[in-house]
């Protein structure tokens, strides 16, 4: 794309509701101001809340959707409202061009459901993945995937995975040929599923597609900076992303409790402060929100139900840089390579 | 057991060797007095090295083996070496009633196959599965399993996690009805695999056994102090247990690094210092070191490689009470109740 892309929010996802989408997006338009969208929802509830943001209402178009897909909505239910509601009128959006990304913090059930339907999957991708950015202690961040949409993998699937991954790698983080692993509980070859064994043994071979595979990595070893993209099926990146979140939230609550334990220490914390508040930030869920749906046929990004403004900038800015960039045709290169060269 | 349980020490394992095992073995002695030990492996090493540990000779008998297993050695070699290595030899301590508990900290892998060898699984039993006791934001620690020793696991195999676990919790931390969750990707009833949503429908319709089912838990809510026993299979029990020691060392790094960067942040962090250890004591590994062989007709207990003394002390600590409480006859109880009742 020539000019910078457009992007289509559902205004009415996420725990904060449309005050906090608004004030995200209104916050990724300060940022990236090429940007423009289409706000759907409630119209009048989105016209009203716009008169904090005139920057964004400037840029946007407001399309009504009468209605709004709920948290615990199975998914099933949901594609069968997606022409009414806020989450579908957004897919479709990109469907019909309009867009080149959605953006939404609703039920991602339901999203991954809807965008599969509306967009339909790549050819040559049997299943799209979620993938995020993550922290890690080397110099950038490390893409992960897939986090939870499918519950269970074949060879085919994670190998796909693989290279959806490195494309997302090479776009966000700009590296050239990302180092590629698969999360197991070993490093020896004959640890692990079958299924994990055989994607090895096949992106192994695979030593003309754009990414240096390292073969398998352990739970503790991924967010050391050792490797630029972890492929792992739905259920294990889920359980693993979520005891990311879990573990860094008890040590830091533990943190908590050790600094507020004594006058003494309360003090020792305010002295350090400065110091702490690094590693807050590089801590901090906002800036690693917008989980991408890759291998459909355009751009979906998840915000986090209950990322800040701040985060919800973020997503947009994952959605913006990944339309940029054509992350469905880099997808598409790579994916030729590996069926030119015979799987 | 009336007396003191009688351990087997697998005295050449661990990254340590022989000095750091014996010197946790000393450890525990003068914790429990009245335990006795079979020090298994290089009988003039192990003799050489008990002159620093006058009371621990007192308490022992060396038993010679002269092969010691690779932490590199597949499984299926090792077995075959069972009669002339010191985890062999003192695993086969227990398996002839010499020894109530092996303990070791040699290859995991290895480990397992022996001792399920050995042992033999218990009757009921399909599959045995590695527990341990991990730290929690609650009063109590939280026994997880299976963390690696089934790759792939069925209903019933989940099924019986859940009662093995649970009458490790009722030994170890003294509850008399312990929560029991099952790892998912999700609280809702149609999450996960079908494995899991039948465990799920066995363990809810098992009312008569003694724990408290509560069903789903997400990997951010394990520590949280929510529930007592987390089941799941051994990959993703793996997965998540090395993602919780990765995110607790990544966020113990940046704080380092935090505390180190200026010099009015190591004054504050020397003021908080005694805050500070006590939240390192709630987290160092050895506090929570011996994971547990659950399943067999004996204890085998794994401390991890690179245990300290005071680690490898808290794993004989460990399979010391586990034979003290007699827990595979407590196991082999709650699997007759449920049968009882038709699984």
């Amino acid at each position: 794309m020539a000019e910078a892309p457009r992007i289509a929010i559902d205004a009415m996802g996420g725990d904060g509701g449309l005050a906090v989408m608004l004030a995200g997006v209104a916050l990724a338009r300060r940022q990236w101001p090429g940007l423009t969208f289409d706000l759907v929802g409630d119209e009048a509830a989105i016209n009203a809340a716009l008169d904090q943001h005139p920057n964004l209402r400037a840029a946007s178009e407001i399309i009504h959707a009468p209605e709004t897909i709920d948290g615990s909505e199975r998914a099933g239910q949901a594609i069968r409202r997606a022409k009414t509601t806020s989450m579908g009128i957004a897919i479709d959006a990109v469907k019909q061009g309009r867009a080149g990304a959605a953006v939404s913090a609703g039920n991602t059930g339901a999203l991954m459901a809807m965008a599969k339907l509306a967009l339909r999957t790549m050819p040559g991708i049997d299943r799209p993945a979620l993938a995020a950015l993550l922290p890690s202690l080397g110099e950038k961040d490390f893409v992960m995937l897939d986090l939870g949409a499918n519950t269970e993998c074949e060879t085919r699937n994670l190998v796909e995975f693989a290279i959806m991954g490195a494309a997302y790698s090479r776009i966000a983080l700009g590296i050239e040929r990302p180092r590629v692993s698969l999360l197991n509980i070993g490093t020896e070859d004959q640890k692990g599923t079958e299924e994990i064994r055989d994607a090895a043994a096949a992106l192994r071979a695979a030593d003309h597609l754009h990414m240096n595979f390292d073969g398998f990595i352990e739970g503790d070893k991924i967010a050391r900076g050792l490797t630029d993209v972890v492929v792992c099926d739905g259920f294990s990146g889920n359980i693993s992303l979520k005891t990311m979140e879990g573990t860094a939230r008890f040590v830091t609550d533990l943190l908590r409790r050790a600094f507020t334990s004594s006058i003494r220490s309360k003090f020792g914390f305010l002295i350090s402060r400065p110091a702490t508040e690094l590693m807050r930030h590089h801590l901090d869920p906002d800036n690693h929100n917008g989980a991408v749906f890759l291998g459909l046929n355009g751009v979906v990004v998840k915000s986090h139900g209950s990322a800040s403004p701040k985060g919800v900038a973020n997503a947009v800015g994952v959605a913006a840089k990944l339309v940029d960039a054509n992350i469905t045709q880099r997808i598409a290169e790579d994916l030729a390579l590996i069926k030119a060269n015979g799987k």
